[in-house]
């Protein structure tokens, strides 16, 4: 990391969530009484080619005549599942009406393995298995917005343990549920009211904006804009967004899929050259299963460089030590804008 | 820990913010691979009794005669404060129009520390200590919100590393600022609005609910509930509630402050002895400050045994391995409820 910039703190709310964030750079100087030391177990790694059987049966194999020990990528259950099965299957189960609303926890918790090699980052894939992580996002998505009673589905990484990672081998996780998390109902909601309002979708708006001052900006391609938001959350925090707006994550189309790809391991790449390889996560936010949702869908990623403390889990707020325009500088971008700010 | 009985996973909404929890008992089962090593430096400790020169001078001394040497508990400014000054200091300060909204982070960031003898936790505190702590949360929010400018003030706690904190000593901190968090205020507004329609606070209802349920009950005492909430986000979440509805902490009787110091003392002394002694947070949730609020203060205290991965910061959505009423009965509660339930 770099010493930051004279910078005066600021208050800032983040347009989609209505968040308040804490841009504090001098807070980064704060002494640090202990260290973190990530031990790794030496248990062989259920995730290797080989192991195929101490995973359950795959969901999907990539490609789809693989045998057992010549895969590419395969998506399995999750082993310890937070959601499974259907209402069908939850059926008989008695739910406590005593604290408030509740229902069975259905839906598919499964496992995307994007590599038959025990790599740890998703910028350690090749070209083509980056390319083949997201067209397999996609594949499952597609697949479970058909099933019955599943509402929402996040595809998300954690990158090292830091990051919630219990095993260490480059994998993704999918989580779809009957319920819409609140913080995406709120911003598609909040989109579909500024669309009538404005005759365009907040995140629209914003990409121009940001377009136009630049420098949060980290990277422009031909179908995608890489800036480091406004109001982030996270030092670092790095959103990869379409430019022409899209609800959906799984309706995009092969080549944007594939831009997308090795834009996702670039940016990764250079978090991990700037920040000694960090812990991290990524999630990929998309509108909501069913029916036209006003949305704008990105993928957004968070380098996992402080723990998150009483003020955060309390108060909902959060304390980014690193203004986002230093960020996106320090990896590359904050060029000028178009109106040459 | 103890093995979790057999229960279903359940998707459970908390009615006070609306979130969705899932409670996955058997997700506690998982392997993992990696284990966190805290080290602790050798440096001197700056809140140590005889290093008072280590701090900016104090906002308040317990007793307030005491000498440099001879104090209980002091309040001192944090010295890498994330808000600071008001809207006079931050005068010309130009702001970023392009991103969104932004203002000064103006407000009050204060560090309490709660004995002068080199402990870490709160259950470590005398009967006195633990008391004085309370009042002097207490005094520094009847003095903020006397200040102009400031909308609320959140007193946490992070205690060891895991739970986000950079020194050991035992402390608390204060984060006074103009805007109000926005789980708050939606819980503010949501329960004006069930008090209006239903002539109850929803807190208050679920008192009474969790009363006659009583598997959820940790303790009952003449002024206070504790229980395990029935969303409860984080496995041993713990919250200290009023019996009597109250909004604002800070105008708590004096004897009810020392019984919910006490209190809270107790119940973090029994999360160590069950949990091995875990990082943990608590945090006071109040009303906001100024005009009549609809609230009911309490305090929720969250053992930190899990890293928040990319399901929680990307959806919005806990994944809890225990079941609320087996951390109550874990924790000497969980009773039949006046209902015989």
């Amino acid at each position: 990391m770099v010493t930051s910039e004279p910078f005066m703190s600021e208050l800032r709310r983040d347009p989609l969530s209505d968040r308040w964030v804490i841009i504090a750079p001098h807070r980064s100087a704060r002494p640090q009484e202990w260290t973190s030391v990530a031990v790794a177990a030496t248990a062989p790694c259920p995730f290797c080619v080989g192991h195929e059987e101490q995973t359950p049966p795959p969901i999907a194999t990539y490609p789809p005549t693989a045998g057992p020990a010549d895969w590419q990528l395969r998506v399995v259950p999750n082993k310890f599942p937070a959601v499974a099965g259907d209402e069908a299957t939850a059926g008989g189960h008695p739910l406590d009406a005593a604290g408030g609303e509740a229902r069975p926890a259905t839906g598919a918790h499964e496992v995307i393995i994007e590599s038959p090699r025990h790599v740890v980052s998703f910028a350690e894939l090749s070209e083509d298995e980056a390319r083949l992580a997201l067209r397999a996002y996609r594949d499952r998505l597609l697949a479970l917005e058909q099933r019955r009673g599943l509402a929402y589905a996040l595809i998300f990484k954690n990158a090292r343990a830091e990051a919630g990672a219990s095993l260490e081998h480059v994998h993704s996780q999918l989580l779809a549920s009957p319920v819409v998390p609140l913080d995406v109902q709120y911003e598609a909601t909040k989109t579909s009211e500024h669309q009538q309002m404005h005759g365009v979708g907040i995140l629209e708006r914003l990409l121009e904006q940001e377009l136009d001052a630049g420098r949060r900006i980290v990277k422009v391609t031909p179908r995608f804009a890489v800036w480091c938001p406004f109001a982030s959350r996270f030092p670092y925090e790095t959103w990869i967004v379409p430019r022409q707006p899209a609800a959906s994550f799984q309706h995009t189309a092969e080549e944007a899929l594939a831009e997308a790809a090795l834009l996702l391991r670039e940016i990764i790449a250079r978090l991990e050259d700037l920040l000694e390889r960090p812990a991290y996560n990524f999630w990929i936010h998309s509108a909501p299963f069913g029916g036209r949702h006003a949305y704008h869908w990105r993928i957004e990623i968070v380098p996992r460089l402080a723990r998150l403390a009483g003020f955060e889990l309390g108060g909902g707020c959060f304390i980014n030590p690193i203004p986002p325009q230093q960020a996106a500088r320090e990896l590359g971008g904050g060029a000028a804008g178009r109106d040459g700010s």
